[in-house]
């Protein structure tokens, strides 16, 4: 407590933020305070930009400032294959690999039960709709793929997807698990080595 | 880099406080999409209100949303003791001890020649001119506590400040290093120790 309303409220507010504490909202606070008051400004009207411009795109739930996102859109992209995840970010790795061109689906989130998210809470049904419909036009989906994230929640989230998906008959696939490239063999961990050699390909 | 303009400006701005990189600005970037509109909004209203309520005091340098701060205001509290201090969060720690009922004046800083910061950059004229106002008066200052940082330029600025307030007479002392309180002997690094050792107390 800083003893100054407007202060102590800002460091209320910016402690809300992910990974910064109590401590780190008052070092980021007192940096807002020494910069010139543009600064303060501008990350305001960035706020407010976001809040008023940014939406999530009906189609794949992906974030954009468009009524449908560039890449629901995009003609050169095939609608044979349908990529789901966990997170808008995770696109960006999808993209950057170079090796996807088709369409997004993302669900926001995993199930996880502990922390008290089922399957109504992330963007399935709105999957299963859309896999539907697209099966009921002639060239709709004939693959999925799961890039959910490598733990438990994504693991569940990838099993419940497929029995809900089984009676459509498309292909379901999930991204593989290894050894990551440039790694030291010797550095890798237990698990992701037992994937790697029951995953093994032949030559 | 999102592509979508609006959260892009919002990373790059987040990604300008200090200890935040671009991959945690666009994680906090992430968490404002996904929080209700009502929390940008919130941190929003308390940038702005940072901007236009909170100010330096212009007696001692701290940060207020009075005229002039509670600190220097304050009937109760000494006008012979004055304590100098780098930040305005200093004081809290002052405060919080309860071993301290003077005056304070902050620096806002310390000085550092690799970085550009000379005794123009901080508010040390400032201080010189109300240490020797100061004496003009009756009952004016008889002690100038320095609680700067235990580092080569909170030592550089006691030095300077000590040589420019030699001709007032007035007693300047600077707060003790040694041993924390509740600390394990076997981990005080040799520098500490060292100071621990030259400034025993006897008994």
């Amino acid at each position: 407590m800083l003893n100054i309303p407007a202060l102590d409220k800002l460091v209320h507010e910016l402690a809300r933020l992910p990974g910064i504490g109590p401590k780190t909202a008052q070092r980021l606070a007192y940096y807002v305070m020494r910069s010139p008051a543009e600064y303060s400004q501008r990350l305001g009207e960035a706020l407010e930009r976001v809040r008023t411009e940014v939406h999530t795109c009906p189609v794949c739930f992906n974030y954009t400032d468009l009524d449908i996102c560039k890449y629901c859109t995009d003609p050169h992209r095939s609608n044979e294959v349908l990529c789901v995840l966990e997170e808008p970010s995770d696109i960006m790795r999808i993209e950057a690999s170079g090796a996807f061109r088709g369409r997004y689906h993302v669900l926001h989130g995993a199930i996880s039960p502990l922390d008290g998210i089922g399957p109504s809470e992330l963007k399935i049904q709105e999957l299963l709709t859309r896999v539907n419909k697209s099966l009921e036009q002639d060239g709709g989906i004939k693959e999925i793929i799961m890039a959910l994230d490598a733990d438990l929640e994504g693991d569940t989230t990838i099993l419940y997807l497929a029995k809900q998906l089984a009676h459509t008959g498309v292909k379901i696939s999930r991204i593989a698990h290894g050894v990551p490239i440039g790694s030291d063999i010797d550095y890798i961990d237990d698990r992701t080595m037992n994937r790697a050699l029951e995953n093994r390909i032949s030559l």
